[in-house]
């Protein structure tokens, strides 16, 4: 930790990047492919957490992602990432995108996500310990809350959990509609 | 779908894709960002989805994805991409990604995802069937059967399908150590 | 003119960008090139330019710009746009740059630009009007003044305005000091 | 100093680049967009600098540049960079750019542009003096005694010269028609 | 050599690579510049090299190379390299190039080319010997012989090999037809 | 042919480009990698052919290329293009490549090539004539006159004629010392 900090807001960390879709980012049908989408999405949210770790930060993981609206060439999208959590070494991050077309028309939300990045070390490499996050808003509230049990899904998944024990997922699975 | 063809065969669409790291494609610390990596898979799946549907495709969706190997510069890494299985539309891929130096050395798993794609039909831009998917070998079994699953948490997760309802995950959860 | 509007303020186009500078865009002393720097400048004021028009925008001239504070590979760079007034079709934005290191520290301010936009109907590719900028806190109002002076300049500076029929240009020289 | 020369001539540092659009080179209305062409421009200037003090150079500034003529997707750019004149640790360099299409037609003088560069050493990373400009011919001599009036309005709008002192400059006004 | 073997197989170093060919691959025309074919073609091979040699090799030459067949923007090519010889600190590389449509249609043979890679220690910065290529099938075994007989025009091209002493080449002109 | 001239000279269509060797030109031994060269070769010529003949073109083949010199990051490369000899409606175009590193230091002469272009009518995309060219200088003579050679062997490796028929490379090969 630098500066003495071991707490940070969110406000501390917000993100917001800004891109206009260049032909090289498209697909043969013009669209922007998944792919170059994610990413700036992980410039943009590695940004976020290295600007709350105060440290060098890599991806850890990328949360289920379903691409929807189809963004064109000449479109421009904003992407921003929030903080929603940190666990000792490990942070994650929202990010939303929005998308516009080049005259700042069609305004529609494009996508969202969920990745985690972990602190490293310049020196030694290992993972360090970064300051905890204090959430404000019911808006952030919300999203440190339900971090919870996206952590545990992610456990789960990379089979460090056994999914009976996954008090959070249980509550998760039983509440949606 | 083209030539006549309803049904095709895992070997008709798999794909190899080979990159040498490039000190653009990395981060301050010299590892492979792991945006930069989805990148990749995502035009490796893409180029597979294509070739087994014999349309234009776009991505639909990626399954959480762990970055857990420190991919260097100048490393080579080859993602190799099959076809798991087709509904209607829709293709599910699977990647395994593998690193080595640029010496041929350390040779390493170092990722694997599942990706979906769309078929789209060229002039109405709307989805098109695609060919079904015959399964041969038993990983090719494997993965067709397991299909299933992943597409219920999919639906679960953009909240088209109830938790309650999904048969295959009940038996994913209870079936995990 | 699109949606009717006549008049708009400068949060309606205001852009932030983010970018982390790359190995390929710093020069063999690791330093930031100064040309890739105007690059992203001319990209988010562009952006910023046609939001506000709602139309297509080509960049008309950047006005003198300094490049003091050395910006390293890693660093992060955020690019803030405003409109600061616009003229018939013609669009005043200023930039300001801040740069910080990857783990956000040393943060500071690296720059700053005038660039003017001039919006073109899609089809004839002619000029076309935008809406006025009304300015509301004193900070818009200060740069809304001063893009008189800078208008000025320019003017001269292309020879199309006489120096001795510059009157703002006249009050600059005798005010600054 | 390298080489115990303390002048040079113009031809020893003239550099000229080429450079065809290529797509992600322009705007979504397929015009080169600006910060592009100022990019090229920069990489340009900086090897004519680096040519003519025999050091490495950093951007110092950017004067004035307006952009009249649209260049096109597959157009080819040429650049022409000579330096002007050099003071102590920093150089001016002049360029013109000139466009035609692929099949070299429709030549023109697309745009001209004055850039600063500073030398610096390599070890030490301090500004390191760089021979004197000897001009030749005709066209030489001009750049060369106009570069002192760039200098003193470029003092001035970074406020390190008071307007009133600039004597060149105030030439430069009376002199305009 | 590493891991103490002398002798390597073919398939030890085969190497695939797969590319869709993006808007900035390609001309005013749409089609894949002939570089950009060359560039893939030198990273393939140089993967293939350096697989074979488990040493970091440098491209010493490339053999004369047609291009015949359009490659258009949204084409997929698949490059499949494979080491022909070995001689002490170089390697011969053949590789061939296949082309189809985005849909997987219109396969075809698009171009092949020989070129040579030399291993460099990573220390000295010395060629430093690789191991020997032991070919299978008959198809291996044709091109280790011919190998032989290009090797010898490239020595002649350099001007290393008089003309009059080149026994394989000799061979290669009287049979050809 | 445009505007009526069915003859051009060598300096009608001579083409110079210069570049900066970026990070993610090289290999990790920080050497300019072959395939890099190639392509900006491709472009120079291209453009060069381009002019010549006022129309489109696309590259045909390249010639044997040898490539001796280690170019480094942060050097810079000149490359000198000039028509050789026209033939219909293909051209053959002579590059010289020179590098020096980025204080104009170590100046050397890095690389040759010979490379033939067609040029296609931009509405039939077939080929068309192009004007012929009038070597002036005894350079110019000299490789003029060679160009004649190096034409039968691009026919003989491409099949297209018989060693037995091509009586410039008999000459050539009993010409080689």
């Amino acid at each position: 930790m630098i500066d003495g900090r071991t707490e940070k807001r969110v406000d501390d960390s917000r993100t917001v990047m800004t891109e206009m879709i260049m032909p090289n980012d498209t697909n043969p049908l013009n669209n922007l492919m998944g792919g170059n989408l994610m990413r700036w999405m992980d410039v943009a949210g590695g940004i976020c957490a290295g600007r709350h770790a105060g440290q060098h930060v890599v991806t850890a993981s990328v949360d289920h992602v379903s691409f929807s609206s189809a963004i064109k060439v000449g479109d421009v999208i904003t992407i921003q990432a929030q903080l929603t959590r940190a666990w000792g070494t490990s942070m994650e991050v929202y990010m939303e995108v929005f998308a516009a077309d080049a005259r700042g028309r069609d305004h529609r939300k494009a996508n969202h996500a969920y990745m985690t990045f972990v602190a490293l070390d310049e020196k030694t490499m290992k993972p360090t310990s970064v300051p905890s996050l204090i959430p404000l808003t019911s808006q952030e509230e919300e999203l440190y809350k339900s971090a919870a049990r996206r952590r545990e899904i992610r456990l789960i998944l990379s089979g460090r959990l056994q999914a009976s024990e996954a008090k959070e997922v249980k509550e998760f699975f039983s509440a949606m509609k």
